[in-house]
């Protein structure tokens, strides 16, 4: 554990999420699992099921954060391009691993049997080591500071819960809310004179519009949960120092 | 109408995303928004509330797409930020819109007036347009091939509604508008059964609660403005049917 900042990046592959016939779930789902392991989420891009668009990205986005996640593109059907692509952006062939082969041919014993389309799913770049999930059969593939995973959400969570724990990251980043029921323009100067008051401390204002009244949920960030606490309490005493009702753990 | 493939990038704002606070929802909404106007989502990248991070993206993002979407950081608060951030990935100083103003005076009015912090809303990168919405006070902001846009997904589509029909792409969309002093759950199944009944066409709701009543506007969208007619026409005639009050062009 350290001092550093652990930053990792996303990136979500598919037409699917551009075209807006699925809603993303995982940016969500690995931004609050990276929190716990101590790294934060720096940036996200979600690009089409293209190999150049994809390649671009992973070059950036590896090379400046400590790791990349990508979700999506890698079933087996002809759409499915990220292994392949993500072989060409780190210059290595595609080769199909032994222990994935098996872990297939297993799974499919039951449920008719390996087929090739089936078989591409046990492709990896040269040198990917598998990321094992209990949902499904196909494994996701873990190579230098590239993590490949599914992109439907509850297999691309059960590769983060084999992960969980392997990752090096630095202090976990803690929050803590209050709710308020006031327009945040009427607090904004507030706002900003607590969060220069404790430094290391990130406040945001989320503003939200309910039953027909104005309110907002104000999120307290640290690694040092003292901090969140003092800051917490200081934002609330001056909440109620203007006279208004202070909703410990949000509205 | 030409058969060239328009396309659009959105960047998304905000530490909100990145933490997991937040579940995005304006990537679906505004692809399934383009889909309708004839272009393609592209890209999308979601970076925190860092001048650096969103001058990069806006930068290359702009450049290589028709259009430029961007959601988040335009409140009143110390960590909105995107205005001054994208004055200076086009740079130009940022001035305050004498419109936006005057929309946020007449706005607060009733509400406390206009603070210093509300005058933030106001401001924009110097020869920047306004965004209208239904919802709130603030603008949007169009400059450029860039479209700066709330992050409240509601807000947000309330924007989209404004700009619906004004961009080129494939194919020209018309719209028009019906509001009513109705809960628009009261009404669900009817703008359902009026929408199925009107193949082509989008019914779009937009409730609102002002002066203490509930009210929705009804956006009604397609391709050829004889079903816009048809569509309003009977959504009105059923409306009339439940004994409302339905206000020409919206609310």
């Amino acid at each position: 554990m350290t001092d550093r900042i652990w930053t990792a990046a996303l990136l979500v592959i598919g037409d699917e999420i551009l075209s807006g016939r699925t809603q993303d779930r995982n940016i969500a789902q690995l931004a609050t699992w990276l929190n716990v392991q101590g790294i934060r989420l720096a940036e996200v891009r979600v690009v089409a099921d293209s190999e150049d668009a994809i390649v671009e990205a992973v070059n950036i986005l590896r090379a400046r954060n400590d790791y990349l996640f990508t979700t999506g593109g890698i079933g087996p059907t002809h759409d499915d391009i990220t292994v392949d692509s993500i072989a060409a952006a780190l210059g290595v062939p595609v080769v199909v691993h032994p222990r994935a082969r098996q872990i297939l041919e297993d799974y499919y014993t039951t449920r008719g049997g390996l087929t090739d389309a089936r078989l591409r799913m046990a492709r990896v770049p040269d040198g990917g080591e598998l990321i094992e999930n209990r949902m499904s059969g196909a494994p996701g593939i873990h190579i230098g500071n590239v993590f490949i995973m599914a992109g439907v959400p509850h297999i691309a969570a059960a590769m983060l819960d084999s992960l969980t724990g392997t990752l090096e990251g630095g202090l976990p980043v803690v929050s803590g809310t209050i709710g308020c029921w006031v327009g945040e323009s009427e607090v904004a100067g507030l706002l900003r004179d607590v969060e220069r008051a404790h430094d290391g401390v990130a406040i945001g204002s989320y503003p939200f519009f309910r039953e027909g009244r104005t309110g907002a949920n104000f999120v307290v960030r640290a690694t040092d949960p003292a901090l969140v606490d003092a800051c917490l309490a200081d934002l609330t005493a001056q909440l109620h120092a203007t006279g208004r009702e202070v909703v410990a753990d949000g509205i």
